[in-house]
């Protein structure tokens, strides 16, 4: 393109209210702009990426044997109800009204459009398995959208969905979805993981999700150092204590402690180890008759709200008690708390159930109970994982210790089972002629995402550096007084029509401005290869050729530069 | 494609509610679903066909030197509101809220949003002209959606807008436009025409459409039999009448006619020709002071709605009096109606002001007048345009005689002017500092409604004919007892394998189909050619060929097979 007739709109500025890299990358290289909070426009470079990163997506769906299909956005609402959806999805669904008052949403996923496609098009096991997707855009009414199109209210996702009778299909369907993620991710030129995940409330068993590893990431994945084991903190599992419970060797005190109101604060004033103390949290219960549960985890650990949500005590999604409601139901503030004489159920995470001696709130304001041992001075609590996993501890099968990392979630894949079938009625008659309810698998990539995640793991501090596979040109001439020196047009003309005529996507910059600024929008815009024509380099027979990445110049005689491009840009 | 992994669900039976032919085969050769009113989904098939058409869209703008980008389908109200097409634009406009209660709108059109973006990034003369378009999902909210995705309330749109600061360059963007829709429809392989039109309420002045002929189309064009000329009937210029007002030569006579209730009884029971008799309209003024309007045009014309909503005097949109209003203004019915002694503005048709001796209703039921002239009857009326042409007449320019025929708009592309970028307030430094207003032009493809077009104008009793540029698949294999005879199926695999490999699209019927099913299948979804493989053609060492627009069969020797097809597909 030649940039005179572009929109190629970069700013110097750093954007106020842009919080990561990505976004403010984005703003000012000209790739998107905002129109409202959390809605987009792609102007034409961060278009050009999009679209490489769509076309990248639809050829793996493609070899993974999908079909693509094309889904509206605008879906009725009674299929929502159907699934149960209407009612169950928060304010994230945004719900809308036609000219005739029917109720409508705008697609944030499309489980009930396809299920209801399916139901009506596959009646017989012949046609199964079956995989199709879509690339379409999808709506999110986000509480609080931010990071730019990182977390967007409309935005551009891969969604695809298989229909199964048996468990093997499904498994292998999954299996090549997985692998397709992992070879789009991989020819992106992204560095990526795939991590175990919870499905959350899509519902369903099995779940991984792709997360690119990048410091800003809002997600913390858990690995292990040796070994594949990876999972998103939320799923990773905690190992069970080798230990056995060590006797009591103290008797139980109530202490007073007044200036105590956190656990760090008791660690501090009493010199005892954090390890040896318990955190209790007061959660709203499942059910009206146990309408509170406490959870103990141990002083030095964090609570982990999926896991805990999942029990079945306890209310989904999980809800804190407010300090005036554990006054009222125990009698002391929440710095007081602890599982000795408690009249609610009781559930402890595996690492508290092996301590003694321990120290807790002792339910009463500013008091702690200290040596206090369970069986003895509290009955033996129900013990499971409801904690995150911490660096260093035993990562599962053996497989060396925990580690941390941050990744951004660009691709979630899960086995939903039934969930949808049997609520829509989603059968198909198998070879014995018996109706047979489908099992159903589904596997998101968030396209336009991805194009924020690239440049949060590739830029430096003069702009974007794309990987090969999405660059928005592959090559930038930059001639220099071009609308004074006839030969450098020329030459500069020349190259422009070579490279394009070769499929070579160019970013010729024929504006009349400063050579710095040229640079400047050129690394901005993380052109990959840059050739600089001058009058001084046409008369050394030498061009200039940048790297964007390495930052280094190199001089090309003239004759050889298009071979060049070619060998490094193809 | 294999099709027992695909979707392929096709229908024997003509679905009910289905009018149109092209609506009626793109259900049954399995290309769209319908989700509900309005909306639909595209299936494998049908998206092939849409994505063919949207890649020829993409590639000829691109050629015209229109950058792409993409916009929000979700856009901000406060946009619209600036425009003034918040209160303007009627119930198609779908005004949403989201979860804070702003206010939103579903974009039918995105002139509000391309102009906000270009006033902010485009800040100098040495930025214009520029041209951007997209494509994109629009929604309108249609009062009655029908004919499939030909008038669907969700649609792929492309729409494209050229921003400029002088008329010359305008012009010639919007001739640029013009060769690319021309170079669009002619790829695709479309009968079409090119036509003047109104520009309805999206204001501006000069304005085009874009026709697919066909009897289905909902539009009615008069063009020139000999010459260019073409027009949406709505704007096709009427002829002025070349002879002048013959002098009167009756007295003007007061007729009882209690049984001509219509023009049509009129000239039956009295003997008198159609064209000597005038139709009276009443319709609303554009003033309080002047609440009614009557237009005459002659008893064998039509009025044309659009040419007379633009009259001054008269109300927009043309709103026509009740039969109450009527009555209680003239003191008649509308079939006595007449220009005689009537108390409201009077325009007439350019060819009522030449007629003499004429009749016409006499504001009293069941009375007519004879011999009514001009001058002396009645004052001279306003002469104008206000009818609809008629074949045979003589079209503009000198050019012959207008002929009609029906087409789909598939195409639309105006000149907007200054509409919306001074209600916005989008100027440009000029070179010489000062700030001007932006010229504007816009056009548009309906990217889904072209799929529909091209199968109103392509098709036959057993299905759709693609043109060649957009067939889903090239090629189809159609393998006798596959799942019995191990040489057919290896044979059709290699087949498979080397048409896929070549980069020919192949729709490959692996199914445990009767091959009547099979054959009956290919005709209806329209794969040009067809290779039927059995036990007896290999045997015979050649294999049936069958090419679905001529239904010419013939024999091709087996090692010749994939030539032959390279050389009629690709």
């Amino acid at each position: 393109m030649r940039v005179s007739k572009y929109l190629l709109s970069t700013q110097k500025e750093t954007p106020a209210n842009a919080e990561v890299i990505s976004h403010q990358l984005m703003l000012r290289a000209g790739l998107i702009r905002r129109n409202a909070s959390g809605l987009y426009s792609w102007l034409p470079t961060g278009l050009k990426v999009l679209r490489k990163v769509e076309a990248i997506v639809r050829d793996e769906m493609e070899k993974a044997g999908s079909c693509e299909i094309l889904m509206p956005i605008v879906q009725p609402a009674d299929l929502w109800q159907e699934s149960g959806r209407w009612e169950e999805y928060g304010p994230e669904l945004l719900r809308i009204n036609d000219r005739n008052n029917r109720d409508f949403v705008l697609g944030p996923t499309h489980e009930e459009v396809i299920t209801d496609i399916v139901r009506k098009e596959v009646n017989s096991y012949k046609q199964l398995p079956l995989n199709l997707y879509q690339i379409q855009t999808k709506f999110r009414d986000e509480i609080r959208p931010r990071f730019g199109i990182m977390r967007s209210r409309e935005f551009l996702m891969k969604d695809a969905y298989s229909f199964h009778l048996d468990q093997e299909t499904m498994d292998a369907t999954y299996q090549d979805m997985y692998s397709a993620y992992c070879n789009i991710l991989t020819r992106i030129g992204l560095n990526y993981r795939p991590v175990l995940a919870d499905s959350g409330s899509i519902g369903g068993s099995m779940s991984h999700e792709f997360h690119v590893l990048a410091q800003s990431g809002e997600d913390v994945i858990a690995y292990s150092t040796e070994g594949d084991y990876a999972a998103n903190i939320e799923r990773a599992e905690a190992p069970k204590p080798t230990q056995s419970r060590a006797d009591a060797t103290q008797e139980m005190t109530l202490i007073d402690t007044p200036n105590a109101k956190t656990i760090a604060e008791l660690v501090a004033q009493f010199d005892i180890a954090i390890t040896n103390t318990v955190k209790t949290l007061i959660v709203k219960g499942a059910t009206e008759e146990k309408p509170f549960v406490a959870l103990i985890i141990r002083g030095d650990h964090e609570l982990n709200e999926i896991k805990a949500e999942k029990l079945e005590l306890v209310q989904s999604p999980l809800t804190f008690a407010s300090d005036e409601e554990i006054r009222a139901v125990i009698g002391a503030g929440p710095g007081s708390l602890g599982p000795v004489g408690l009249d609610m159920p009781v559930i402890v995470d595996n690492s508290v159930k092996v301590m003694s001696d321990f120290s807790a709130g002792a339910n009463t304001d500013n008091k702690h109970y200290f040596g206090i041992n369970w069986g003895r001075d509290l009955p033996e609590a129900r013990a499971v994982d409801i904690r995150n996993v911490v660096e260093g501890e035993a990562a599962p099968e053996g497989q060396g210790t925990y580690a941390m990392a941050r990744g951004i979630e660009v691709g979630h894949i899960f086995q939903l089972g039934t969930k949808y079938s049997e609520a829509m009625n989603a059968n198909v008659l198998d070879v014995n002629g018996k109706a047979k309810t489908l099992l159903m698998g589904c596997y998101g990539v968030g396209v336009s995402r991805i194009v924020a995640a690239a440049i949060e793991q590739n830029h430096d501090d003069r702009g974007i550096i794309w990987p090969k596979a999405i660059a928005p040109f592959k090559v930038g001439i930059l001639p220099m007084n071009m609308h004074k020196s006839h030969r450098v047009k020329e030459l500069a003309e020349e190259l422009y029509k070579t490279f394009t005529d070769t499929g070579i996507e160019v970013m010729f910059d024929d504006r009349k401005e400063r050579p710095g600024v040229m640079f400047a929008d050129m690394e901005l815009v993380g052109v990959p290869h840059t050739i600089v024509i001058g009058d001084r380099n046409i008369d050394a027979g030498v061009l200039e050729y940048k790297n964007r990445q390495s930052g280094e110049k190199q001089d090309i005689p003239m004759n050889e530069v298009v071979d060049f491009i070619k060998s490094v840009a193809l």
